[in-house]
C-alpha cells in the first residue's frame, strides 16, 4: 500500500528503474551496408532523460514506509489546492469554458504563443502604469512549468548557471540540470522571513550567470517579499546587469495583513520574465494554463528573446484551446469574493496551523504571510534518534500516518513543509498527531547537549 | 496585410528577428565581488533557441508577396482540418468535456504522465491481440507534438542520428536539431505512392542511428502504406536493431478503398513507441491531447525507457485535465458515422481535387489514400519563368490568391501540398484559379526542351 506515495507528486505507478537493458536478439548480417557493425539491440534512455531528476520523487520513493493502519492517511505533501475538495474553483471559470465549448470557435490550432485576443486579456489584467503590458508581451504556455522551462531555455546555455533559492520549488534545478545548466542556490533566511540574503546573492553572480529566479510568494515558505526587499534585490540584479525569471504563481496570493507587488512593477531598466498562471489562484492546476509576461523597458531583452521564446514555443505549441478562450471570461468573471473567500481560508489555516505547530516541543513553525504552505524547523538536537528531516517525517507517517514532506526536497534540511489547504478539522487532527509524535520522541535539554557537541 | 501568413502555421504576429541586442546600461561597480567583471546587460537567446527552427515559418515569412487584392484568399495551407468550419467535431465530443467540467473532478494536477483511468481508456482503446496495451504502455501527452519530442528526447543522445522521411513532416527536424541530433532523410518514392524507399532507408543506419520515423498516413503526402509494406520497413528495423517512432497521428483516416495497420500490429519485436492523439481524426487540434504507446514485447526498451518518460514528463506535468478526463467518454460515444463521415467528405475532396489538378498542364498530382493532404508535381521545365516551388507558389498568391505550401517546406523541391479539407466549392474554386495560373505560364515542349538539358 503505497498510495500516499503517489498523492505526492502525483506519479508513483511505475515500478523503479531496471538496470540498463542489453539484448541482442537479431543478428543477421545487414545486406544494405557493411560498415563493420553487428546490430544488437542495445536501446538505452539518453543522457537529458537521466538527468531530469526531480528530488521530491527521488526522496520520497525512498521513503520506504508503511503508514499506521490504525490511522487514516492524512497527507499534507501535495501543493494541489483542490486535493482535498475545500476549494473548488469559481462557477464563473467553469461556466467561461463550458461558453468556448459551445461556441465551436476554438478547437482548431492556436498560435503558438496563444491566441492574440487571449494575450490581449492576459496583458490587460496585468498592465499597470508602472510595468505596462501588451498583447506581443505575453506568451501563453502549458502551465507555469512550462512557462518556467521556456524562460530557462531561451535565457541560459549549457555551462552558464542561474541563481536559484534554497529553500526553493524544486522544478527549477530539475529543468537545469536537465539542460546542463549548474544551479547556484542562494540562502533565504528564516530568522528575518525568509528574506534573501542578498549579500550573498551578490557574492554568486558571476560572468556566467545567465538570470536570477525569484519565487514570490514563496513555494515552500509561504512567505512574501516587501516593497523594500524587492527593491534591494532589484538593486543586485540591476548592478550586476543580470535579467530576472520572476515566478510569481502565487502572485495576489497574500493574507489581508501584506502587500503583494509584482517586481516588474518596481524596476524600470532590470529586464524580467514574469511566470503566472491560472494554477492556484483560480484553483484549476490540472488545467494547465500559464504564460510569461516580458517586462523589458530598456529594450535589453529585445527581439532576440521574444524570438527565442516564440521559436520555442513551436515545439509543442501551446495551451489547450479551450481554456485560452475562456481566459479572458475567466479573468474578467471571476467575482472578488471568490479570491477573498480562498485567502481568507488559507489565512484562517495559517494561522491555526502557526499556533498549534508553536505549542509543540521541538518545532518551530515560520509564520507565512501568503501562498499555501508554512515551513517548520524541526530542532533536531532535541530528537537525537532522527537523522535528519527524511527520517523525522518518515517515522512520522509510520507511527502517526501524517505526511509532511522533507525540506530537503527543498535543499533545506531539518525542516518540513506543510500543505495548509485542509479542511480545519484535518489541520487540527494532523497537529494534534504531530503534538503526540513529538512529544513521544523528545528529549530534553540535558539528552540534547550530548549531542549538540556534536553539531 | 498578411493575414494569410499568419493562418499558414498559426503564428505571424512577431516582428522579424532584429540583430543581437548588446546594451550596457550599468555600469556601477559591484561591491558583493571582485572578480575583474565589469557588469553591462547582454542577454542573448540561448543557443537552443536559436537552433529551434521550425522551416515552414522561415520559408513562409520569406515569401514576401501580396495577395492580388481583387480575389479573396483561398489559404490551402494550413493542416487544421477546422479551419473552414465544415469538419466540427462531434457533439458528444464536447459534450464529454462539459460533463467533466460539471464534475469538478478534474481540476487538479493529474501525475505526470496522465490520469491512471485515462491511460486506461487509451489502451483500452487500441488495444488488440496483435498489439496488447495496457494503462502502463500509454503516456498522456499535450498533444502529438510533445508526444514526439518527449520520444526523440528518451531515445536520441546529441550526436546520434534519427531517420527521417523526405517528403516529411517538418516537426521532426525542428525538433531533432534543436536537441543536437543529426538528421538522416531517407527517400519516399512518389511513383510507388510515396513508399519508402527501403534500400536508401538502410543504407543509412549507422553505429549512430537511435530511431527511425515512421509517418503512415503521410503528411504531407496522403499516403497510407499497405501492410506488405509495413512488413518489410520492420524487416529492416529488426535486422539493424533500430527501434521505431510510429506517428500516427493520422491512424485509421484512410479512404474506403484502404486498410490502416497501426505497424505495432504487424511486428512481435521491434520496439516502437506510436505517437497518436485526438486532433486530427476527432477534430480538435486545439486541444493539446496527445500520447506515447509503449510497444515492448521483447522488453527491449524496458524500465530504462519508461522511466525516461516519466522523468521528462515531469517537466511541464502533462496535458489539461478536463480534455483527460473526457477521454474515455470521447473513445466510447463518439458515434462511427462521425468519423465515416469526414472520411468520405475527405476522399470526396480529394477525388475532386486529385481530377481537377491531374487536367492542368504542368501539375502531376499525386493520388492520396487517406490524412488530409495531396502532393503536387510542378513539372518545373514547363514553367521557366520560376526557379523553384517557393517562387511558384509565390507567384500563385499575388496573381490567384491562393496559397498552397512549397514543398521545401517538407524537403522536397518541385512539389507543393494541397490541403483538403475545406468545403466543395472552395476547392474547385482554387484549382480553378491554380488551372488559370498554369495556362498563363505553360511552356510546351519547344521552350520546355532547352531546358531539359539543364536537368
Ligand atoms: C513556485 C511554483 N512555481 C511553479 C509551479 C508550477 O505551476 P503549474 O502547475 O502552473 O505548472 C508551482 C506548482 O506547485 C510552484 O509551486
Ligand atoms: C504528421 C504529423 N504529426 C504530428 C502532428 C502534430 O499533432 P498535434 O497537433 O497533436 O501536436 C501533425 C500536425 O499537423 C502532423 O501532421
Amino acid at each position: 500500500m503505497d498510495s500516499y506515495l503517489i498523492q505526492v507528486n502525483g506519479h508513483g505507478d511505475h515500478a523503479p528503474m531496471l538496470d540498463v537493458h542489453l539484448k541482442s536478439t537479431g543478428n543477421t548480417i545487414s545486406p544494405g551496408k557493411a560498415k563493420g557493425r553487428k546490430p544488437r539491440w542495445a536501446v538505452r534512455a539518453s543522457e537529458m532523460s537521466k538527468k531530469t531528476f526531480n528530488p521530491i520523487r527521488a526522496i520520497v520513493d525512498s521513503m520506504k514506509v508503511e503508514p499506521n493502519p490504525k490511522k487514516a492517511m492524512i497527507s499534507l505533501s501535495l501543493g494541489d489546492p483542490t486535493a482535498f475538495g475545500n476549494l473548488p474553483t469559481n462557477d464563473e471559470v467553469t461556466r467561461a469554458v463550458k461558453e468556448v465549448l459551445d461556441s465551436g470557435q476554438y478547437n482548431g490550432y492556436a498560435p503558438s504563443v496563444g491566441y492574440q485576443s487571449c494575450r490581449e486579456a492576459v496583458a490587460a489584467y496585468y498592465n499597470c502604469p508602472e510595468a505596462p503590458l501588451k498583447a506581443q508581451d505575453v506568451i501563453l504556455t502549458s502551465g507555469c512549468s512550462q512557462a518556467i522551462e521556456l524562460a530557462l531555455a531561451v535565457l541560459a546555455n549549457p555551462g552558464q548557471n542561474i541563481l536559484v533559492p534554497r529553500p526553493g520549488f524544486s522544478l527549477y534545478k530539475t529543468l537545469a540540470l536537465s539542460m546542463g545548466i549548474e544551479v547556484k542556490l542562494y540562502n533565504l533566511l528564516p530568522e528575518k522571513a525568509w528574506e534573501i540574503d542578498l549579500e550573498h546573492l551578490e557574492s554568486l553572480v558571476d560572468e556566467k550567470t545567465a538570470c536570477l529566479i525569484v519565487n514570490n510568494p514563496s513555494n515552500p515558505c509561504g512567505s512574501v517579499f516587501s516593497k523594500s526587499h524587492l527593491q534591494e534585490i532589484l538593486a543586485v540584479a540591476s548592478r550586476q546587469c543580470v535579467p530576472i525569471l520572476a515566478d510569481e504563481i502565487y502572485g495576489d496570493m497574500v493574507f489581508a495583513d501584506c502587500k503583494y507587488e509584482p517586481i516588474a512593477t518596481l524596476s524600470t531598466n532590470v529586464p524580467i520574465l514574469s511566470c503566472g498562471g491560472l494554477a492556484k489562484r483560480w484553483l484549476v492546476p490540472g488545467w494547465r494554463m500559464g504564460w510569461i509576461l516580458i517586462h523589458d523597458r530598456r529594450d535589453i531583452f529585445g527581439n532576440e528573446i521574444r524570438d527565442g521564446l516564440l521559436r520555442l514555443s513551436q515545439r509543442i505549441l501551446g495551451p489547450c484551446t479551450i481554456v485560452q478562450g475562456a481566459l479572458e471570461r475567466i479573468l474578467h468573471r471571476t467575482p472578488p469574493e471568490f479570491y477573498h473567500n480562498t485567502l481568507s481560508i488559507l489565512k484562517s489555516n495559517a494561522d491555526l496551523c502557526y499556533a498549534a505547530l508553536s505549542a509543540i516541543p521541538g518545532l518551530q513553525p515560520v509564520r507565512p504571510a501568503g501562498a499555501m504552505y508554512l515551513m517548520v524547523e524541526i530542532e533536531m538536537e532535541h530528537f537525537p534518534e532522527f537523522e535528519n528531516d527524511v527520517e523525522f517525517t518518515e517515522r512520522l507517517i509510520s507511527e502517526q500516518s501524517v505526511f509532511c514532506l522533507p525540506a530537503t526536497c527543498f535543499e533545506y534540511p531539518n525542516f518540513f513543509r506543510v500543505v495548509i489547504t485542509m479542511p480545519e478539522e484535518m489541520i487540527l487532527e494532523a497537529c494534534s498527531r504531530i503534538q503526540e509524535f513529538c512529544e513521544m520522541h523528545y528529549q530534553g535539554a540535558e539528552g540534547a547537549q550530548d549531542l549538540e557537541c556534536d553539531k
